[in-house]
């Protein structure tokens, strides 16, 4: 039994109500940046940067936290350099919560020449050499001073046999004890990320391995990587509900609106995904009715909002016409306006499962959502 | 003589100050839209949009008049739509004043099939034919409802010989009579556009031509199109004192800070220009000790504020190091950030001219500008 990790400092979480009809909980996060309620969703700032969004916006979103990427700020412009620039805070100008991964998900992601018990070594963009292992990692996270720290683990793809997952899994507890060994800073919390790909008997066995770290709190990795919708909601199932009641329950990656629902119904308090900021620079926004193409021949004449149940800036000044145009147009416009709104409606249904597992109603609220997002 | 068109509602142009020591005058311009202090430098949204602003944010900016284009508008969305959805204020989320241009300019810069007493034919960008004439101006930017409408002219080439320039400036006069004629709703204004080249006595006939209709406000078309700053120069400084001091005067399509300094000096109140959002998108950034390229190495480090002496949103969260960044990482936030710093920049440059002209010291404030800036 490791020590427990609870002195982290500044960084609580309280579990407010668990919905009494299914595992969907509702809490909060408290961080030396801010409170953030949970279910919570984050945007993605891989760059250290919203795309096409300024911070004083997703304030205005009431966003209280968002992801950024130790991997490519590590490439450009260096640590050091938004250490020397007195944190990823402030160079950013975010002054709510981070959370940072560890680089591990790209050892998986990107194309790498060779993956040892050491660490990771990647080829750069320009045919550099970057090594990455769990001091890499945590030092650089350290540096960047996010809230929330990911430990650097080994995101095994899909599918793989039961020996390597067996090879891997040991490689990523051993690589989690030394991230806790690296993890010098007491304002920053560190996470475990639980493998073990599909196999239930593999999942549990990490769980007890990472969790009997006692870290502040746990991600569920190594999902959404091609397996499809079905056995993901299989690891979800049967991951989450092992996790410690009493720590924060994170997902990586994942997704659509109708893949959350899967996620808080099953007890995860925290996701992240570009597919709000990606689709919405593309053209795709989301309603509650469903996905629509902004750019398709309908919306010429609809004088309508986006979406008029939300009440943010984008619904309230702009119409459907208007953000078609904009995109006829090549706009840069329509791509910020359209980013903004998805993440407003990523955001309102994140608030409104809240409430709903507040009011122990959050299977309703699923049901009826779902009903017209898919008609 | 012509009636006085003066029975404009709402809209009044109020000289409040003129500077001892040179042309320079501080005014107000009431528009059905709220007032424009002058002199006031106006950005461009040609398609209805600025491109990488929200309107939000040209209003934090304190920004109280716009451009947008009616031949862009004309070819897409089209002047009926955007009637239909309320007028260009409204479709596009603005809701202070907007000066439409009439298309003359395109007649100038875009490939047109043919020009004669009648009008203008274009070519469109996808084959198509597009007619515009005095009439069909006044038409389109009515159904815009811009508080402020430019006259449809021809703006002639530089070199022009004499002959084609008497010739040209009969038909722009006869054009802005079949304006006048055209105008029907008066609560916009319709500013007359005087032309001539760079030959004093056409801008001379223009002047008493067109100032014989009695117009809200006047503009001088037909430079910055390639003759040069000091031809420019020469125009300005004996076009501009010529025209009514009682009312707006508007030189349309200048500039950098330099030539605006100009402008003011000679008494004019209005300009537009889409250097500031075009430089911004390409990482030129405007400062008191002139222009830089974001994308520079030697920025790379600098945690200074690109201009410490705006106090904007941008300025006051941002340093060079985080916007070189940005830049280097095809951020399209960089493009954002670095268009609401020059828009600033610009705002304040005239803010600072209007209280040096009310403090009778425009010509200190020009030289101790440009000592700066051109260091």
């Amino acid at each position: 039994m490791k020590p427990d990790q609870q002195e982290t400092k500044n960084f609580k979480f309280e579990l407010v109500h668990m919905d009494r009809h299914c595992r969907a909980r509702a809490g909060v996060l408290h961080t030396p940046h801010g409170s953030i309620e949970t279910p919570v969703f984050m945007p993605v700032a891989t760059h250290g940067a919203i795309k096409a969004l300024q911070p004083k916006e997703l304030k205005d979103l009431s966003f209280q936290v968002l992801l950024s990427n130790t991997y490519h700020l590590h490439l450009s412009p260096g640590a050091e350099l938004i250490a020397k620039a007195g944190g990823l805070h402030k160079f950013m100008g975010w002054d709510r919560a981070i959370l940072t991964d560890s680089g591990g998900f790209q050892v998986f992601s990107l194309q790498k020449n060779s993956i040892t018990d050491e660490g990771a070594n990647f080829k750069g963009p320009d045919g550099e050499n970057i090594f990455l292992s769990p001091e890499k990692s945590i030092e650089i996270q350290q540096l960047l001073g996010s809230d929330i720290m990911m430990a650097f683990d080994e995101c095994i793809p899909f599918p793989t046999t039961e020996g390597y997952v067996q090879k891997s899994l040991k490689r990523t507890h051993s690589w989690l004890k030394r991230c806790v060994e690296a993890w010098t800073n007491k304002n920053q919390a560190l996470f475990g990320i639980v493998q073990g790909g599909t196999y239930k008997k593999y999942r549990k066995l990490s769980i007890d391995a990472v969790t009997d770290f006692k870290l502040p709190g746990y991600a569920i990795g190594g999902v959404s990587i091609g397996e499809g919708k079905e056995l993901i909601r299989e690891v979800v199932e049967y991951t989450a509900p092992l996790l410690p009641e009493d720590k924060p329950r994170y997902l990586m990656g994942v997704g659509m609106p109708e893949d959350l629902f899967m996620l808080w119904e099953n007890g995860v308090d925290m996701s992240d995904c570009t597919i709000p900021t990606k689709f919405g620079r593309n053209g795709t926004l989301f309603t509650n009715r469903g996905k629509i193409r902004i750019d398709h021949k309908s919306y010429r004449r609809d004088f309508f909002p986006i979406e008029p149940n939300l009440k943010d800036y984008v619904n309230s000044t702009f119409t459907r016409a208007y953000l078609k145009h904009l995109f006829d147009s090549n706009e840069m416009l329509g791509q910020i306006l359209a980013t903004a709104h998805n993440l407003a409606f990523y955001k309102s249904l994140a608030v409104r499962a809240r409430e709903a597992i507040l009011e122990d109603r959050f299977l309703d609220f699923k049901r009826d959502f779902l009903a017209g997002y898919r008609q």
